[in-house]
């Protein structure tokens, strides 16, 4: 019997991405058996995060990476830069047409809304820019994992680890989800319980809302 | 008043590292004020993981970092490479001499054991390799996040994460641990209950401990 061909699974890498919204996902993702995870980004090297001296290696360049079965885009501090039409946008809207998956990490959804993908889908993002989604049609939604058709979103930063292991059980099963979290010993245990805004205290979300930078015109 | 100095946390990477043991107390630990975050190596460049084609960054060589206030170890699939004598473990000896907080996550405790640094303390692991600790003359227990004096370390790959924010508190306060949390919106929910060996199927924990790999002689 032939082999059945290795599914792609695409990390989007841009300039101000954070490190962990690329890496928790890529860690579920790259352990499914018979996938390849591959870092694109505009040009392959790499590629600085929102902080400093960070830097995560692209393996390919976008027009390496046409038909990949899942994409998935990271947010970013700011990712104003990456919502303005070009060949990011362009490569995810021809990526989305042959794609099983196209996902999202915290503000990596606006960038898919950006790119014309969330139109009418239920979404989420990062908690402070949530609302934001409906500027580009989306009907933002408050669940740390939002399915809608083949398009998957995720809450802020530390939320793509729950959405790359729910996405391992959509494409590899449950077993194989389960023993994905083993490996990676799974059972979080925050040590504090300030990991949304109902839950943090009132005056750090209430500082973060005041601070928060405008988005550039849709 | 003069500006207080600014704290060096070093996160060391070695060929065979597991990315989200790295990068997941990287997204915690790099947000605290008044401190950097450094990825460190034997030599500066990117540094490829336990899995393919995937490089991390490191902005430093060991020479360049010799007296961080926290030094990381992060674990990886197979770190037998990483406990014999070498320029790594003697650099670690020297941080530790000098650190505020000697710490680790999944393996990366096998590699502060190798360097002599757990003698008669408490340390945790990966769970397929939390008793192989006690060839280092350490205490093997079963908590998410161990300290004992200044070391501190984390149970398997996500583990980094609690670790990272636990840190961040005994480094920067409550307060700012939990504005990390509630900019990462770490308020994890995972979508299976199959994280530590305690919670999976049986069969999966038994096939990793049968499958297991000798450590290399002490």
């Amino acid at each position: 019997m032939p082999k059945a061909p290795t599914q792609r699974i695409a990390i989007l890498l841009y300039p101000g991405f954070t490190a962990l919204d690329a890496v928790g996902p890529y860690e579920m993702l790259s352990r499914i058996p018979g996938t390849e995870t591959v870092l694109v980004a505009e040009r392959p090297g790499p590629v600085a995060n929102d902080n400093r001296g960070f830097a995560l290696v692209a393996r390919a360049g976008l027009d390496e990476v046409s038909r990949p079965a899942v994409v998935l885009v990271p947010g970013g501090r700011d990712v104003s830069g990456q919502l303005r039409p070009g060949p990011v946008l362009e490569w995810l809207r021809e990526a989305d047409r042959h794609s099983t998956w196209t996902t999202s990490v915290c503000t990596g959804s606006l960038i898919l809304g950006a790119a014309g993908l969330l139109a009418g889908r239920r979404a989420t993002s990062h908690w402070l820019y949530r609302e934001d989604l409906s500027r580009y049609g989306a009907v933002p939604t408050r669940e740390r994992v939002v399915t809608d058709g083949k398009y998957m979103t995720a809450a802020g930063v530390s939320a793509g680890i729950d959405m790359g292991l729910t996405l391992a059980g959509l494409l590899a099963g449950d077993r194989t989800a389960q023993e994905i979290q083993l490996v990676a010993e799974y059972d979080p245990h925050p040590p504090y319980d300030a990991g949304s805004p109902e839950k943090a205290p009132a005056g750090l979300v209430a500082r973060w809302r005041a601070a928060k930078p405008p988005l550039p015109p849709v």
